[in-house]
């Protein structure tokens, strides 16, 4: 008997990753929501390095960073909806951009959110060359793991779930129509997967939450 | 006809971790060293992202970034001595300690001993409290993947290998035996193996440029 269990946090695009990936597989799990200000002896107990979600907990065996737990469960649970393709360069592939999402991408986004005036405007340049080459990778695919949606899509999925809360609560715009076409297109494509669009909590939500705490996140 | 090649610097134990995978497989492959200060158009050519080596150039495609190469080597060329275990669990065990080495450890290292005075004793307890976790890794298994090298003895590879002659350089100790006595071990265990041990630079010519730097090194 399978046992899986999910520590997360509210409202983490980190941990979302990771319920994508085991609704995408049709894995059934218990998740467990952590409070940052008071961390359970369950989380630093699992997680004793970062004490941090998300940690999957498979029959009592955690797995810690929400990269490698893909690649857990890509592993595990082999035969349904393959994150990765079989291909080592394919694979190489989405691993580097998967990296580069978290280590370039992403902050220079939050960042962005984040600053004001003219740093703001100073933090544009950089985050808006890291969406082109985003942008780039979709080429003529739907998805950024190709045809169907995959490792890739999953690590960026906080791009395409938080963006438009985010530009919404703020008033800024990032990913405008004209000038990333296909990084939109594939933000309403992701957004519609039933593992992504039923998965709490869905943009309404994220724009409730973040007007409410508009003034911790932009300052 | 199998074309493989390598940019490098020199010397870069990141480098060094693909040079001795490669050796490893007993992959044939030319290497070319990059000089940082006038980037080669092929290194621009195939890492326009981070614009650095290591670059694994594959039959002219490049795959970038030392741990998404050595996956590909490990994928690429299955049969020869593997470095990654079949379990899903050992393998996001490994995946997971690989990250802890390049986020964690070998910042907190490379910073300890670039500090002085009180700087240095401040970094002292965060650099050892890394170390010790890694030498918890070890347990009672001679490498850091087990009782056979792989794919995370070539992640922390860099520490077995750069340690000694950082420590005869600045005239600091990071790992002693009576702290450290696994790792230790380790370290001679790792550098002792033939994919390690023949791959220049030895230990002396590290001293020597290390020596021949220590102004820039250690302040």
């Amino acid at each position: 008997m399978e046992k899986v269990k999910l520590l997360g946090t509210w409202p983490s695009p980190i941990v979302k990753r990771v319920v994508w990936g085991l609704k995408l597989k049709g894995i059934e799990y218990e998740i467990t929501y952590e409070d940052h200000a008071n961390k359970s002896p369950q989380l630093l107990k699992y997680n004793p390095v970062y004490k941090k979600a998300p940690v999957l907990v498979h029959n009592e065996i955690p797995i810690c960073d929400s990269l490698v737990i893909l690649e857990y469960i890509d592993e595990t649970w082999k035969d349904a909806s393959p994150f990765l393709p079989q291909d080592p360069l394919l694979r190489a592939n989405e691993r580097f951009w998967a990296k580069y999402s978290d280590e370039q991408v992403l902050p220079a986004v939050y960042g962005y959110f984040r600053k004001q005036g003219k740093d703001q405007e100073e933090a544009r340049e950089t985050t808006l060359a890291h969406l082109k080459r985003v942008e780039q990778l979709l080429n003529k695919n739907n998805f950024l793991s190709g045809e169907r949606v995959g490792f890739l899509d999953l690590a960026f999925g906080w791009l395409a779930d938080y963006s438009r809360p985010l530009e919404v609560v703020s008033g800024v715009k990032l990913l405008d129509e004209d000038s990333f076409p296909k990084l939109c297109a594939w933000r309403n494509k992701f957004l519609e997967i039933p593992a992504v669009h039923e998965s709490w909590p869905d943009q309404e939500t994220l724009i409730a939450r973040f007007q409410k705490s508009k003034q911790t996140l932009f300052g």
